[in-house]
């Protein structure tokens, strides 16, 4: 069954977790470029983080192929073996979700991300045949359905989906905006309209910001296609790292980001917890971003598994709420086995010389670097260095 | 070359980091019981596991066989098929080890750890038995040397020592204490010579603690072991938690163990400055314990390159503190690719509701249930139940 | 001098601080009731308070007469002897108030506040009468103006400015609220608007919400009365805590009110920012409620010292930000003798045990008992305690 | 009845709070000098912060002489009119002090701290001239008894004590110290020792250390005593600021020193518990010195009114663990009107951005400064400077 199969018929899908983030921590991905040409190095290490997701109980599998439109790997990529052609990656992409994929009944999704084009001014057309060369190998490969994710600008985000609907599939389109909308200032309730309106079946968020300001997000979206009369499923995949802390461009400015997040990381008590309100915000498609490990997407498939009527595979080694401390052999952590205990744990930090919150740095940058940022106007490096050391 | 020569010639030698916290996450061991059944059920996870820290610059792979004992694998091992026995567990955990090991240079090292039939108040012959039907497996397929660890009684380490030292092989060996010394009160400093005298080439700690605790702990089995004028090499492979609020048993009584460490998990420059001490303590074994992931093994190698003369496979995917944001989109960002600003960061939980610091639970049960525990006289489950209602 | 023709003529005029926090602490009032009975009791404490304020700047020195409401004193007094009559409160509070303020060229400023009679749903006929009692003493003994403060609802604070507006005295008005409005839901805009239509020449808030949190709300009321073309001066006097969590009721509702709130006390640093603040905005009546002390009031007067000339005389015994510690015979704490330190400093709790922000309380309590409260139809004690049975 | 017959007879002495502190912040003392020409520049400011202790259940009054001695006015007092000689001082405080204590039953104690003299080497004669030059004032003030308070070298508090037995009064002598000793290192029980031998009847320590620090010093004093077979009263007089962070000389080094100390103030609920731990441990003179308020000082008297048998004349204005909450309007404030309520809070600094703990900045200092310092020998202002830059 499709993914418009499923969530019409109203069932619950899971969505996987983070690739970047999780194959950094394994040596396969470069922080800052964060591009994935990991399918063709080590796809082994992409199989078995796929293998990881499925056996925790998503129900989709994206293909690796976040950061993998040309302009970005030739414009990052100097470090890469020159050979590792765009095409390559985007294929050995599509091989292996599709062969983790057949290994349970999850649906390989082929993704589109944003630019460098867009942001550097390209037009249209030239931004919109970036998408059209990734969507070639997903046509190729025949994924089941295609997702345009992690776009700040709903401008881009519509050009992509435009392309993507070109392939006849199902489109899901999510956006890593805040509530405060995108970074041309359209509000995510507009933002909702113009995708669904552009042909995406399935609108949200992903990315950027953790999951209490991402379902907030998801909220004003929803209101947005209600007033608009539009109907769409819903689709949320959050950080698992808590960012209260965090102003209109996410985590990316928060000093931590990105080789310091590591206090922020959710529990999979705090997964429950947004599994249920997303699902009572009528979310249906529920998975998350950047930090999600296996372990947090079977938090998901657990918290709804009265709903779906069944647990993840991945369960057999994870009792709920912790009941399998009941075997513990000491009594003060037995008594940790039940839903209470961790429902209620404000977990500490042993941190104590750190704050809780942090000053979001891109506030520290003038405010006109930020808005030529902003305005796609500086595309000169020396340009917005200049900015930046007049600021210091 | 074998342990011995290489720490003989003043090599550092890096360990490798957690397996029961990181398989748990990934899907494949159950908290609580924590045993590596998944070495029979789910070998490419392991063997996946065993790549990353090879390819992070492990020159040590230890078997997956902790709490492999075949009374542990019984006393907790129900939810597991009968079929899995404790040597087919210990087999294919060689096996898996020695195949990666073989992808690199590293050696294979055939791990005990603290068994039941002690904690039960068997005798010596019997709790040698456990370790000896573990050391078969080790001895069949060869493994490079030996490894006691996680061991809270120094009583039991040494037993645990002198059956490995049957084999002929080198054998190391460290306790999960921390510098008020073993759960008998024995110190640290008469721990080590305990060891040392039992056969022990290489001593030290593992688990239990954070970094800064831990290498406390060696530095104390340093001086004990300089006093008793014996020699040894020193080793330390400590928890990736913060944990300077826990008392003498270590994380387990902190309230967060282990479903809610995730603000405590250090960074890999918590790591770097981790390494770089041990170093300066004169510790050349260096590796971690339960939550060092792949990329906090990195962090060891990159620190001490300078001393090594190389960095590690994996930091192909990683630039040296950071550099690899200097080609971000955001000026702001780039200014984070330096040194000086990921050693000063005080990186915030984004957990305002939280706490920093935790009282150990432990303490929450009385004085007697605790002294009986750690006197191996609470045999009767029954008996510590009554003993910790009556408290609450 | 009177109090408009200093702020006709763009004078900054410094209030003072607050009185029933800080006797409290000294012994003189009674937390729960904050009733001023001390002013007949021990008029020498009270006075000596006004003469602090005095010497660290203040330049209107308020009666001592919060909840001197002949209601309120009744309905809180039971422990207080029979005798000591509202009128006779009231006119000790005038007469120290004046004795101090002739010490210095202090204005006097005789205060009324929101009352039971109002709580409990009284026609306007009654609690006007309660003002007007109050009234009758502050025209007897001459006050220089008028203030009403601590005003939930703006209905009775127009009702309080009415009466106070029969007196021909100047009157200004204050509420306890914050961004979001009155209890009513009334916003700050349209607060002011209304107060000044009643009469009143200053109009702002007092206590309840932190001084970032009051700027806030004085900032929406100056464009309530922009937006409706009407003219008022602005008058600021918060909390000397620091309250970012606090929900629409203010700092009441804190866990922490009122005997926890000491983590939460500002520093002088802080109140010089927020002295600031407050004059960039146009704020030009500026001091404190609840937790100012003396020293809060003398960083206002230092702060804006460029800007009025002068320094208050209690400056003698200080150095401007920190300048005193350069005498000092430690060289590191003579390094903090400079500006740039102390503006800088994110002074520790010492409490690693307690979070940064906690939840008000008021939000466990259900939406019902919060309702009816506001709606002012709980009158009945014993409804109330079973709504809160219920919900426990 | 004298000090020793009420502490011989078993008695609880409730001593008073701090005075440097809190008159700083009322704006009669300068932080940096310290210095208490308060006495005879505003003598009814003194005199009512005596008052409040008195109330507050002090059985002590001690004259405000603190950094009283000649060397010392001189040293500092260079803000101070020229007019305002040592003894003027001196004698304005013993009057204040018998004018309050008259008032009650309280004793005055005169007191002696430590002095620049000693810090600047001079002799054994020359130190001991500026204590009797103090002693020769209260003798003829005729105080009750004597206190030899904030002394960090043990040999000076020595000498302290051999003048003030010249008098034949009573003297106690309490150390700044912590449980690491004196500044050359004389562990607290060995200081304890000296003290008794040299005449001292009542021992302890005041300052630099919060409540648990302090009781955890006097334990060891306690310890040193019943070692050596000696026998005298225990006095304890701590901070009223959390400092678990400080090193060995205490809260001067830390970096919240003394103007950002607000988040660490100690609540009330905090003083009786530290009351009840020291009446436990044995001590039965137990006061308070800097951030100690009137408030905290009823404290102590509320926690041990079950032993006195009485309540200060303060708690009239007092609920015994917010009873007098259980008046207040809003339900889930009156729900606070309860002693578990407040034993259990875990009070939040409203302060996301700052730590709960910071790093002495002494130890910021190169080591061989410190050392300088402590060893008497950085007598040269200009030294110490180049010390302290070449650190930087």
């Amino acid at each position: 069954q499709g993914i418009l199969e499923r969530l019409d018929a109203g069932e619950i899908v899971i969505g996987d977790g983070g690739f970047v983030f999780a194959l950094e921590k394994r040596g396969y991905v470069k922080a800052g470029p964060w591009t994935p040409e990991a399918t063709v190095e080590h796809p082994e290490a992409v199989r078995q983080l796929h293998r990881e997701f499925l056996r925790a109980g998503s129900n989709v599998l994206q293909t690796f192929t976040f950061y993998a439109s040309e302009d970005k790997l030739e414009n990052r990529g100097n470090y890469v073996a020159e050979k590792i052609s765009c095409q390559k990656v985007n294929e050995a992409a599509c091989d292996i979700a599709r062969e983790v994929a057949n290994e349970g009944d999850a649906l390989v999704a082929g993704g589109v991300s944003q630019t460098p084009s867009y942001l550097s001014c390209k037009d249209k057309a030239e931004v919109k045949a970036a998408f059209r060369k990734q969507l070639e190998v997903f046509m190729k490969k025949n994924v089941d359905f295609l997702i345009a994710e992690y776009f700040e600008h709903v401008e881009e985000a519509v050009w992509a989906v435009e392309v993507l609907k070109e392939s006849g599939k199902p489109v899901a389109a999510t956006m890593c905006i805040g509530p405060e909308g995108d970074m041309h200032g359209v509000p995510p309730g507009q933002c909702a309209v113009q995708l669904v309106k552009a042909g995406a079946s399935i609108v949200g968020v992903n990315c950027h910001f953790d999951p209490d300001t991402c379902l907030e997000t998801v909220k004003l979206m929803k209101e947005g296609l209600q007033s608009a009369k539009l109907k769409a499923h819903l689709m949320s995949q959050p950080l698992a790292f808590h960012t209260p802390d965090c102003g209109k461009q996410g985590f990316i400015d928060l000093p931590e980001f990105p080789f310091g997040l590591e206090p922020r990381i959710v529990t999979r008590w705090d997964i429950q917890k947004y599994a249920r309100k997303a699902y009572d915000l009528g979310i249906r498609y529920i998975g998350g971003c950047c930090g999600f490990e296996p372990y947090h997407v079977r938090a998901i498939a657990e918290e709804l598994a009265p709903e779906r009527g069944f647990l993840p595979e991945a369960s057999e080694k994870h009792g709920s709420w912790g009941d399998s401390l009941s075997m513990h052999t000491k009594p003060w952590v037995r008594a940790r086995a039940r839903k209470e205990y961790w429902d209620n744990l404000k977990p500490a930090s042993g941190r104590p010389y750190c704050p809780s919150m942090s000053k979001p740095d891109g506030w520290g940058v003038t405010k006109g670097a930020r808005e030529l940022m902003q305005q796609k106007e500086a595309t000169s490096e020396q340009q917005l260095k200049e900015l930046f050391q007049k600021q210091k």
